[in-house]
């Protein structure tokens, strides 16, 4: 019987499972010398956790299922919610503020294509605990951070900051109801997607007027902060415009402005943001975001649990690994595995090899050998293949003599040592 | 709204974090020095693929769901199926023979109790397209290379090792039908958690005859190799007998025979083994076995590809953390990441302090700081608690004088110097 694998899934071999250790490690090399500790959640969660605050759109495309006793169960779509579970469990005793991060792989049952697919990973760092606009920052810094260590520039991507705050203020001296702030962040959020006209149109039905809409829309145009207050400006925005200000110096501090910029028409479609937001986007490319995130102060509470101020950042795989191949960021970065020993037997050399290849493992030694025992000129061919630094040639003479053969693999040279000598030379590896 | 985990799985916190890693960090540590490549399958696999062989335990035991076309899919509960279906797609490209490891994800709908869960890790490795006996006894060397990795010593586990070939050519010289020898294995395999009266009662009821059953008892309770060919005889026991004499052999020539012993009691509840199988024990323990393998020659075939030989083994983390635990091996071998640099700052000292965390970071130092800006004293004991190595100090003396204090927080000792030459001097760790 064939099996096909499931659509919108991937198989990893080797090589693709290569780029994805390449792009996992990062994110958590960045993510510790940034100072954030790892967690993880079950992959299984109670379906009624999502239907919180995840909105619309990842409601409808969950993977659920029932368990044993009926219990409807879903494959996570997105770790926030499971973040705000595990830290409203031990609010009171985890030191705050709580640096985090987590590689969930994730679920959403998506129509799959070219970024989008029902099975990936994200890199996920949250801050808990501090309304301090530096959280911020060093949320914004450390993706940064990311993607210069995988090779990018500031030629290659853009990070885009805006304010929630600032457009929900925005929004409400336009005289736009509370109430229909959340509908408003999700149309205001497709306006990348959509042509002028089209996105113009679905604006005025909701706003029933058209100075208000163009009002709307030139806030969203605005690519200069002081700009804004041309538009509208109260206490509340000048709140938020300080925020973005002062996040702004920040980052220049730090030292990766030539990153960042603002950009008014950065909304984040998820109802649960309270702050600054952003995205990073390849430059001049037709990908969707790479990745996203922002301030979400009343998660935690909508969870059940007390006011906590709180502010992250989401960055799944499919985009950035697409992104990464087109800048061949990839293949010049991933290293071959590398090993220390080949050993090539030939003849009737019984299992002295057998004995040097655990011993050499044991020690903590990556070594190899050919189950075919063909040539050795076919043994030292998949010695190079297999990337290795030294290749030990046992053949009858040298069990004879009780000696061995290693060649450097890299030079060509080749030296012969007793046996036993080698083996006392052999000094554990770090 | 609060809401709860679900039953059977885990919230990885921090410290239970560094145990998973510490175990995984250490499978695919083992699995690279033996040679392995690491793959990976999807989490999500069609129903129907657990249908062909694995055996009516686990098919009950699936997460199932269906997605929007209203396919049936699954979670996967081992990850043997998917490898033979992606090895079966590359089949005639793929170099052989092909030496594999995983560390897949799997879920379990059984009812959670000491050492199983619902979800879990599982290590995997294989070695596909030889039927050297040599591929089994390295598939049981890697094992007890991690063992030794993880800090078990032979006082500790055992190996029990046994051959399937030879359990069906004894069970076939009983006179038991080719037809009853899998439901056979199943009875048998239930020999060690069972009491001896019982097991007896229920084989009876297999093979209907006293002799018959006494004599498949005597042949599993068997722990010499030579003591077989006392109750049954023939060429196929003979070539099974010669598989394990050969693979001890081969075991004691790597240095890890202390480990190992012969037990016929060792079945394997699967149907889909051939040759050569072994499960691991804790000694004195009444833990289910740590992890199990053995020889499975005809899987994929049975998943529409061609006859080739395989051999392989899984353990799940679940037991072994238990096991480590109970012989003090984790906390002695979880080292506490370290910070390289923690920079405590005080008083009106601007944002000087950002300059030198972003500076740090992007050159590959871990560095943290603290929100609160409390007293030094107060920032030193966190640098302590986050294990920095050194503790940068920046107060306004400091600024004015454009200088940095730098304590060695092993040994206590302070050195003042010029902000410039400090910055100049850190040099790109590896």
């Amino acid at each position: 019987m064939k099996i096909q694998p499931v659509k919108g899934t991937r198989d990893f071999y080797p090589s693709e499972m290569a780029v994805r250790n390449f792009i996992i490690d990062g994110w958590k090399k960045v993510s510790i010398r940034n100072g954030f500790e790892e967690y993880d959640s079950p992959i299984l969660e109670h379906l009624a956790m999502f239907q919180i605050k995840s909105g619309d759109e990842i409601v409808e495309q969950l993977f659920s299922l029932k368990d044993r006793g009926g219990r409807d169960l879903a494959l996570i779509p997105e770790i926030t919610p499971s973040l705000a579970r595990m830290v409203n469990q031990r609010i009171n005793s985890l030191p705050k503020p709580i640096k985090w991060f987590s590689v969930p792989r994730l679920f959403r049952a998506e129509r799959p294509q070219k970024g989008r697919l029902r099975e990936f990973f994200q890199w996920n760092i949250d801050i808990i605990g501090t309304d301090d606009v530096l959280a911020d920052s060093e949320i914004i810094f450390t993706t940064i951070d990311y993607l210069k260590y995988a090779g990018l520039k500031p030629d290659d991507v853009v990070v885009k900051i805006s304010s929630r705050k600032l457009l929900a203020a925005v929004l409400k001296s336009l005289g736009i109801a509370d109430k229909d702030l959340d509908a408003m962040y999700a149309l205001l959020d497709k306006k990348a997607r959509l042509k002028l006209d089209a996105f113009e149109q679905l604006l005025i039905e909701k706003v029933s007027d058209k100075k208000t809409s163009a009002k709307i829309i030139r806030f969203m145009e605005t690519k200069n902060i002081s700009e804004i207050k041309k538009i509208a400006l109260n206490d509340e925005i000048e709140q938020a415009l300080y925020e973005l200000t002062t996040n702004q110096h920040y980052l220049n501090e730090m030292g990766v402005s030539d990153f960042c910029r603002f950009d008014a028409g950065i909304v984040r479609g998820l109802a649960y943001y309270t702050g600054i937001v952003f995205e990073v986007y390849a430059k001049g490319e037709q990908l969707r975001a790479i990745c996203g995130g922002g301030r979400y102060d009343n998660l935690l509470k909508d969870f059940g649990g007390p006011e906590v101020p709180a502010t992250g950042m989401g960055m799944g795989d499919c985009v950035l690994e697409i992104l990464l191949r087109e800048k061949a960021l990839l293949d010049k970065q991933i290293k071959k595995p590398e090993l220390d020993y080949f050993v090539a037997r030939f003849g009737a050399v019984g299992e002295e090899p057998l004995k040097i290849i655990g011993k050499m493992r044991s020690m903590g030694y990556s070594a190899n050998f050919s189950y075919k025992m063909g040539s050795l000129s076919g043994q030292l061919a998949e010695a190079s293949a297999q990337n290795a630094k030294n290749c030990i040639i046992i053949g009858e003479e040298e069990i004879q003599k009780n000696e061995i053969t290693i060649k450097n693999m890299q030079t060509g040279k080749q030296q012969t040592l007793p046996m036993d000598k080698f083996m006392d030379g052999l000094i554990r590896p770090k």
